[in-house]
């Protein structure tokens, strides 16, 4: 059975069965009914997965929790082996630098600013998820910060271009991230390890936002700036909630993530 | 070359030439600089072409003017043989009846709502588009409205699952679509005779809506149904300019389409 077939048969099943999954009401973000294995889906298949991201990377998807299980694999090689991630990355960086250049002259008043996220927007925290399942496994923030302590991140080259670019052009960088105020040193050393220099700001999360959403943090930290008098340009991140919500940057940038969703 | 090369050439060419070539600058949604097609990038290197396509769903892009010649192929093969196009539609349909039922019983006074766009959303137009290059010939108003005036749009089939189970559910159906009063009747006959039945508004453009953007056109009819009461739960449609713009609805679902671009 292809996975066209399967997703209209869930469809099917979704418009017309009385007796349906109480994951579908109460979880709208759980991607897929539980008894989808039942259908002997191909975990394979290529087809559903690939749809499945773009919902992901649309927003279409909402909140969700986990890669699907038949999706692992794919989610594995889209990362890697396939090279489409890094293609994926570059594009978003091309979009973004013709948007900055498009931009013209920032004003010399030092108030013209791109917003940049850190973490799957700068650095890459691959190498930790890599080894946890690219997002299947349940995410664990004792061994997440262990990892971010080491500050071993690797940059994202196409990250790191427009970093550069952007810079040149001679806009303020701004890096608003949901890190902690106590991971600051570290984030400073990996940042400079991997070859960022001479932002403006670096936002972290201190202890008057924590327990806020991310959509929320990143808001209001938009909004101080814009107090402040800061311009903001452009905003990059690999979460809807780095670049919804008000204020938003004149043009936002989704990178690529199918590995987790953070609101 | 691999195109991942290619891209990253590209960058380091955006980056450091001062020579650039002044599309870059004056049309940032000329999606490639002119002189790609010198680097010999592989035609067939759908690497690149998902990247490209992945830029246009996220609105990365940006306005943008045609699908790129070396993209071709790529979008007449995702839009049917694949059967990717298809599986992503069902996907939306998915995202958006999971999140219909999330959002339980409407009230009984006939204002809780949905709004669909039309083309490319409810009703195709690929045969149309697979006669025209699938985006990639220039947009010619008078044989596209040649071919809607035939009323021979086949239904997406996901869509038309995804309406009737937003309809059983018992929300108002709006139809909100860049067409003209003058196409009312081919649109109406058109829909009715590919199953799409019971909506309780059909909005075209009239005499006051022309010369708008879809954008704000949209939004502004978006605003007129507010405050004529209705709550606008979901909005589906395959433009961004469908969904953005103020106000939105509770939730948007981006319909895939990689053809055209309207502002």
């Amino acid at each position: 059975m292809h996975s066209g077939e399967v997703l209209i048969l869930i469809l099917i099943i979704i418009s017309t069965s009385s007796a349906i999954s109480p994951d579908i009401h109460n979880h709208h973000h759980i991607y897929l009914p539980t008894n989808l294995e039942a259908l002997q889906l191909d975990r394979s298949d290529s087809l559903f997965c690939d749809s499945w991201r773009l919902s992901v990377e649309t927003n279409n998807a909402g909140e969700w929790r986990s890669v699907p299980p038949m999706c692992i694999d794919y989610v594995g090689n889209y990362m890697g082996a396939s090279g489409q991630y890094s293609s994926d990355c570059a594009v978003v960086a091309l979009d973004a630098a013709a948007a900055s250049r498009a931009l013209r002259v920032p004003a010399d008043d030092g108030m013209d600013a791109w917003v940049f996220d850190i973490d799957e927007t700068l650095l890459s925290n691959l190498p930790y998820y890599a080894a946890h399942g690219f997002g299947s496994d349940a995410f664990d923030d004792k061994s997440f910060d262990e990892w971010a302590e080491l500050a071993e991140c690797p940059a994202i080259p196409a990250s790191l271009r427009l970093y550069q670019e952007v810079q040149r052009l001679g806009f303020e960088l701004i890096l608003l991230t949901g890190r902690y105020e106590s991971q600051r040193n570290a984030t400073i050393k990996n940042l400079l390890a991997v070859g960022y220099h001479g932002w403006d700001r670096l936002i972290l999360r201190g202890p008057s936002d924590i327990g806020k959403t991310a959509l929320v943090y990143k808001s209001e930290k938009r909004m101080q700036l814009e107090e402040q008098g800061y311009r903001i340009h452009g905003s990059c991140g690999d979460q809807w909630s780095d670049l919804f919500g008000y204020p938003m940057a004149t043009r936002s940038f989704k990178m690529p993530n199918p590995m987790y969703y953070i609101a």
